[in-house]
């Protein structure tokens, strides 16, 4: 199947170790229009990574900043009237002038505002859509079966959806959990790294989302010709993930809590070694075909 | 007296422990709508005890969620048009819901829109009300005696602003300070735990707000029949500074100033035990008979 | 020449050891009117060096802030627009009462609603201006020659433009880089101290406003009858340019990345001490008849 042959699993790791080396040397510029908590958070794990940050959210600048950005963040979390505005501002000036863009729908589903939002935003087609299971199912509404949001979905529960949001927008999903889950709709990457004091500590998966544009903006402006931007995307979200995940295990090997985890996370985003992310690397790859795969073990594993 | 027998003073400490491990297991959902200083340390401090943070702060979805939480936290320290809105709402619908609220009147008195907003707020009897003297001394206003703000007031010099308040709104008022007192116009605990370096990190009394909604939250939920909810909020209050300032004790003895006290902190609320909680215990309990007192060393010593 | 005599080199920096001591003993309290990214972090330095932060950007209540604040700091990073109308009435309550104030235009020249914000701002002739060099070129604008905004330009790039800027608005420009450059427009002080880490974690130019606001408010209320005013400014500028990067190598010293430099930030900004300071101190002073200066050679060395 092409689907399957376009990416092989046996180099996604690498890649990933490659483009983390493009992101320092290139900081793209990172849009983040993100929530109140964890503003801070974000900011210093953009610079960490070796990005630039910007949070711009107001009514005006929003829009003409995501046509300069290398990468835009769009964070439900918080969203305030005027930062509403600015989204929907940015969204449509990402779209126009082509910059990748992520779309994390916190808490959509139960509340409206932010619910509503969302799928205004989606028409946009985002880039990548990053969430955790319940938030992912929440979207994906009544087209993927309606299912009711529950804070205890793993990521398996939410493949279908995954992959229904990933067709219908042409998105890359992302789904945050013990084992993360990337989909285009036709090809499933799990992630296995990663550390559970990133879920005891505010901005663990928000902060993810503005890596994931970073690793975007990185990806695309060195994109040779002929590659395929499905396969670029799709790399590139992984790959934000897989350095992300093992950064947190790095971090949580020196921290005596969720308090300085936080601090040691950002010094292991900024040390993480592309050699570190091959070793540490565990990935597993699968087509359509061969889902719903029932555990991780399946597919190809690449890394240790 | 009936009301001082209700609790026994020498069950305080052990209560609190137990209601420790109970957020822990019960992992209450705490709505927070607070200022744009402190969000990320409160979250962070919320779920660090072991309860789970929310921040919804816009219009309609501040009322809808106040519903569904198990405690909220209204803090006035940078009360944004549209935030005070959704106070509104959520106070409204956490009333209507008996969810337990606090509110953290954060420097009202010589500030009007904050002032006045509080004051439109105290209508709807908060469970709890969480400031420092003066702030404590300036909400009480006329009532207590029109007693000016003094950001050196100690909280023995709000005590009786403290009775004054909980009488009238039927709360129980946590006045934080070096001695921490708790009231609820009849009792006074006093909480002589806690170190001075929380006071020198922004956020030490506010993210005490929220935790003390989770600790509200718990108790509720794990409530006997029959038990008087007076006793129980009362506790409550209690349990969440005493946890709180034991936890400060833990983290000062590992930091080297008030930056890593922030990280050792949030380690320390993970961490903390409730054996180290009932260990380390230096509260006090007196009636309204034996007020004023005229030191901590008054009233039944309980723990070390 | 009177503008050279009238501060010795030779005592800038026991000037800034002493104006540290002096904002410890007397708390300045400050009034920030800062970006959602870093009010947090503000906050936190404005304690740890012994002042008192306040962070009031509400309508109504910023303008009577404002006026009884020891120092007021108004940065641009996002410009909400509840915010901008707070910061005007801020600015104009400071000039009316005298109170020192700090602008920290964030982004000014691209982005249209905060330089049009700054623009208006710069009428009320602030005590300081503080950014880095692509924005102090950037807010001198067509009045210094056009140049566009880079942000690689040096602070030497921008000495020109910030004494433009110091002359026409009466302000010292203090203009943030591997060597800071503070001006009065007559007399260019350079201070060689900090670390690359400053910049690796947001907020590392933005609360350095902040902690200027405190020492010109510390300055201001310790002035000698008779001093100048110019001569005053400028020092207290520059001191908390030097106390702020002294304490950046003292935590460098002790960190592994950015992430846990934050915090030995915080813990160093507390325990720097005045002989550190003096023994540290990388300060040169040149007046305007040796401009522009080749090096950082050039001038009075003071300090090791």
């Amino acid at each position: 199947m092409s689907d399957r042959l376009s990416i092989d699993p046996a180099h996604l790791t690498t890649a990933s170790a490659a483009l983390l080396d493009h992101v320092r040397e290139s900081a793209p510029l990172v849009h983040c229009i993100t929530n109140s908590v964890v503003t801070n958070f974000t900011a210093n794990a953009v610079l960490a990574i070796g990005a630039a940050p910007a949070m711009v959210d107001i009514r005006v600048e929003a829009g003409l900043f995501a046509g300069i950005a290398s990468g835009l963040l769009v964070n439900l979390g918080t969203p305030h009237e005027e930062q509403r505005d600015a989204a929907r501002e940015a969204v449509a000036a990402a779209s126009d002038a082509g910059t990748p863009w992520v779309l994390d729908p916190v808490a959509v589903g139960a509340l409206p505002v932010r619910t509503s939002l969302a799928h205004e935003l989606l028409a946009h087609r985002p880039t990548a859509i990053r969430g955790n299971a319940s938030e992912v199912i929440a979207l994906a509404g009544a087209g993927a079966g309606g299912r009711g949001v529950d804070a205890a979905d793993s990521t398996d529960a939410a493949a279908e959806a995954a992959r229904h949001l990933a067709l219908t927008y042409g998105s890359v999903v992302a789904v945050s959990g013990p084992i993360d889950l990337i989909t285009d709709g036709r090809r499933t990457a799990r992630v296995a790294n990663g550390d559970a004091l990133l879920t005891r500590m505010t901005g663990g998966g928000c902060a993810l989302g503005a890596v994931t544009a970073a690793f975007l903006g990185a990806s695309r402006a060195s994109a040779t010709e002929g590659a395929s931007r499905a396969d670029a995307d799709l790399t590139a979200t992984v790959a934000a993930t897989l350095v992300y995940t093992v950064a947190a295990e790095l971090a949580a090997a020196v921290s005596a809590g969720p308090g300085t985890f936080g601090p040691a996370f950002l010094d292991a985003l900024a040390l993480v070694t592309p050699e570190q992310v091959v070793e540490r690397a565990r990935v597993t790859l699968t087509d359509g075909a061969s889902e719903p795969a029932p555990s991780v073990a399946t597919g190809a594993e690449v890394g240790a």
